[in-house]
């Protein structure tokens, strides 16, 4: 008879045994599957965060942010809702982290008011946290620092980390070991055969763990949709090599904070070709703070300076490492281009090197900084030129690569958009798996996972949950239709003041415009609108309409007609009756 | 003695012949100068508009319009401006037009209303324009139609029209023989050794006038960034051949209504796997119809069939041609994709051909677009698949063989954002051109040419006219300014009636909101702005404040900071005083 509790490890609990001592009855139903629950990063890029539950243990990889879409106005992050998550707080016994991306790891401050659990990541993920919790007056206390080999046993869960590439150091894939069988989460990886550090991803981990059976792999389909291999971070540093040798002048080179190899490279070739380096931007500053604290990052002494020391020295020794690869409006390259940066100016003669590629949405931001670089006399090196970006996520033959490592049972595509994860199934149906071992999973699916079968069964709640200023959530459809509205053609509010004895009107009607048009040259279209407000007002009046809102609804209905024939323009309107 | 009067063609007047005769003084100074006046196209992609002038002769090449960046909320579209046009219009010999693409040509409907002048181009490129003209109400009396070899003579100016090859049939480049020399425009042009249409570029006109002497060449610089060549228009068609070929379902097929080329070879695949064609989307029936009707697209009798008949066709007999490649939100796949279409339903195993590249900005749409056809069972074949779209602009192969075809004394980059005027220069200076003989103008720039020399000398008003609905140019920074802030944290609107005489509030103060939270869940905040707003309107009692100005500068300041302390949003607030 098989002895197993519902503690105990069922991974080597065959179909047999079950057979012989009941099966499903005897272990109780429940027992015999996992829940995956995607809370974010299906059908979008970012806000990843993904539940794993077994019975009434639960745990969470990751708890990332999202970049507002262009119809957000005024958002200024999207978290994930984790109204199931705080309903079933209880029940979780840990946040394990891949990596420290924003996409990964930016929700926490928010999750972590809510949640009370221990949160578990490498060195370098949590030396970033830290910093946005405590920017978010969030502590620390429940963090743990993990290193790739560590393992944890949570509840159901046995969890290991195994060491991947990406356009950050430290990075890990989850292995998950649950009572029916292992789950493999790749995060984001790529495979890197020369990583910067020398820190190959543990392709025998994978190994080892395809030998011995994976039931389910989640992996990682933002380049699903880009053949062949993403090239090794070492490509830039050549190119680095080959715009050093030749520069007379200047350097200033953007990229992403978080990218710390790329940092390296940079800082290597100066001190190749003899330059100093100075570091600006806020956040390129913090990474690179706590990346030399915690060893990722390795300067040889003398050769960082502050910004303010340049001067001292000629341009052709000095590297300015920068914020704004994005065209960011408020970052140091933006300011520099715009000629509105306190401590750089940009001097004809300066190599200016834009290590990435534009995010999707800020391509004409991006396009804007190279323009006004150029006219200020620098030399743009940008995406358009060769190497000079990699790719932090596997192409089409690096996923293929991991799929034939893992040979998993089934598969659920996550991190990316939904035609990122079709993708990403086809290839999986390329090597051979059936279409029934797939799952293309949306945010709050129930994907229920057994030994013999993957399907989706039930929903969560999930979604989006915006964040403006300090309101989380308070900005719903209504708020974000209205900024809409005012985005397209402005506002033009009505005020009347009332007698409300008489119900006669005793000042106005008062009109007043904004975003509409320059009242000043359209002083004879507010003079014809006042003028049909009153009318509206005087039918009103000899048709003993009495309730505000009807008035209300008169005045917008025909002042609303008014300014469209003569402007083909639909601006808000806003009656306001005051009475006294 | 030299007896060239003014009206005489200058172009044999050679250098000894003016120092005989007292050269710039008995010419006068102005008549041995042609001046180029860029009112659109440098700095941008779009509105493209050059003025070409000689003495009191002025000619203009294409008058287009531009689409809005995002920071122009509310606007439809952006046209250039023509102040310097209408100062001088009796001065307009005419307008000549490159091709029937918008940022060439839709401008005219609001420059032909304020000036009067023949206007010249190819049939198609005035097939297209008479549509846009009539849309405007504007008439077409002053259009005449030319082909390739014409000459047309006006004023100082003799206009030759040379065939290119681009995106749409029936493009040109035009040589402007002044008395100084001959000036060549390229408009916009790619070379395609196998057009669809048959009709190669016309080499040998270019390189006749190479041969004779060019003074300045103005070329298209849109992918001057790209090295190579541009693929030839045939390689979609092989595409499309592949796609057909295997399609067992529906092919619904997305591209640019203008591009007719692309759509001869959807019918002609149509056609050779026996598919009835349906086309929708109202830009795309209108060329369609030009196009057929003006013989550039050639249809056989019976595979035309309308969207109506596709249900009397099995879905492998049907391909369906339609607007939408950029996710445009009211275009017709867009309709599709969101299940919203009145007449297409996309079904499971439906074939989705989107044959274009994403303009700059549109990438998120058009991934929208993507991933909602991808839900609704199609199978999508876009962008990152080989094959499915090729340029209609010269790649850097192609620029230096026409700079070597011409081989131009001055050259003047046209057509692109900043970088790519950069990148055009540059190309030309590799080809040995010395930099004192290329001028990188701005619009509004007037750049003197001489027989020696390129310079440029003055500035003419240029700049963005917003089309708003029916208005043209009453959006200003002003209301942009005002859009911008509305849409990012609405606005909270104060009003208070108070009595003229005694001064005293009578009613209110009461708040409106719109775009700023959601009112119900802050009822509480709501409540304290009052408060903060009566108790601004104390202290102006207390101290005795009256002048209207000044209280609702502190109502807007009192309430400001604290809203901004509450929430970290700035909505505008606009205070209204009512007076009886």
């Amino acid at each position: 008879m098989c002895g197993h509790s519902i503690k105990f490890n069922f991974y080597i609990c065959t179909e047999e045994c079950k057979i012989k001592n009941g099966g499903v009855f005897f272990l109780g139903k429940f027992q015999h599957k996992v829940q995956i629950i995607p809370l974010g990063g299906l059908g979008e890029i970012g806000k990843n965060m993904t539940v794993f539950r077994y019975g009434d243990d639960m745990i969470l990889i990751d708890a990332g942010l999202m970049f507002p879409e262009d119809d957000m106005l005024g958002i200024d992050l999207v978290i994930p809702d984790i109204t199931y998550l705080v309903e079933n707080k209880d029940k979780i016994k840990g946040i394990f982290l891949t990596h420290g991306h924003e996409d990964h790891i930016g929700a926490l401050p928010y999750v972590m008011k809510q949640i009370d659990c221990p949160v578990y990541g490498t060195a370098l993920t949590l030396g970033i946290l830290q910093g946005r919790l405590k920017e978010n007056g969030v502590g620390n206390e429940t963090l743990h620092v993990v290193k790739p080999g560590d393992k944890i046993n949570t509840g159901a869960f046995k969890l290991d980390f195994i060491r991947v590439n990406h356009s950050i150091p430290d990075a890990v894939a989850i292995a998950i070991t649950t009572p029916i069988g292992v789950i493999i989460h790749t995060g984001d990886f790529k495979i890197d055969h020369t990583p910067v550090d020398g820190q190959v991803m543990e392709f025998n981990k994978f190994a080892e763990y395809g030998d011995r059976g994976v039931l389910c792999l989640l992996a990682d389909s933002t380049n699903a949709e880009r053949p062949g291999f993403t090239p090794s971070e070492k490509m830039v540093g050549q190119t680095f090599d080959e715009e050093f040798r030749y520069a007379k002048h200047r350097i200033i080179v953007a990229t992403f904070s978080s990218n710390v190899h790329r940092i390296q490279q940079v800082i290597d070739t100066a001190v190749k070709y003899d330059r100093k380096v100075a570091v600006i931007g806020r956040s390129m500053v913090n990474v690179v703070n706590i990346a030399k604290e915690l060893g990722y990052l390795k300067v040889p002494e003398g050769v960082l300076i502050d910004i303010d020391e340049t001067h001292n020295y000629t341009p052709e020794k000095v590297v300015i490492i920068t914020t704004g690869s994005q065209g960011e409006p408020m970052s140091a390259l933006t300011r520099m281009a715009m000629n509105d940066h306190k401590k750089v100016d940009i001097m004809p003669g300066d190599t200016v090197i834009i290590s990435a590629t534009p995010i999707p949405g800020n391509e004409k931001l991006v396009s804007r900084t190279i323009d006004h670089l150029y006219k200020l006399g620098a030399d743009v090196i940008y995406e358009k030129s060769n190497g000079v970006h990699v790719s932090g996520h596997a192409s089409q033959e690096e996923i293929k690569m991991m799929h034939n490592l893992v040979r998993p049972r089934f598969f659920m595509p996550v991190h990316g958009e939904y035609r990122h994860l079709v993708k990403h199934a086809n290839l999986a149906k390329s090597l051979g798996m059936p279409a029934d071992h797939i799952v293309i999973g949306e945010n709050g699916s129930v994907i229920e996972l057994t030994k013999s079968s993957i399907t989706i069964n039930g929903k969560v709640p999930a979604g989006k949950v915006l964040v403006d200023g300090l309101g989380v959530g308070d900005v719903g459809n209504i708020v974000l239709r209205d900024r809409r509205q005012l985005s397209q053609d402005g506002i033009m509010i009505v005020v009347v003041t009332v007698d409300k004895e008489s119900c006669h009107v005793v000042s106005g009607p008062d009109i007043v415009s904004r975003g509409f048009v320059y009242v000043r040259e359209a002083e004879d279209l507010m003079d014809e609108a006042r003028d049909k407000v009153q009318a509206a007002l005087d039918r009103c009046e000899e048709n003993n309409v009495s309730e505000w809102s009807a008035i209300k609804s008169t005045v917008r209905d025909s002042l609303g007609r008014f300014l469209f024939e003569r402007t083909r323009r639909r601006p808000m309107i806003l009656p306001i009756i005051m009475e006294i």
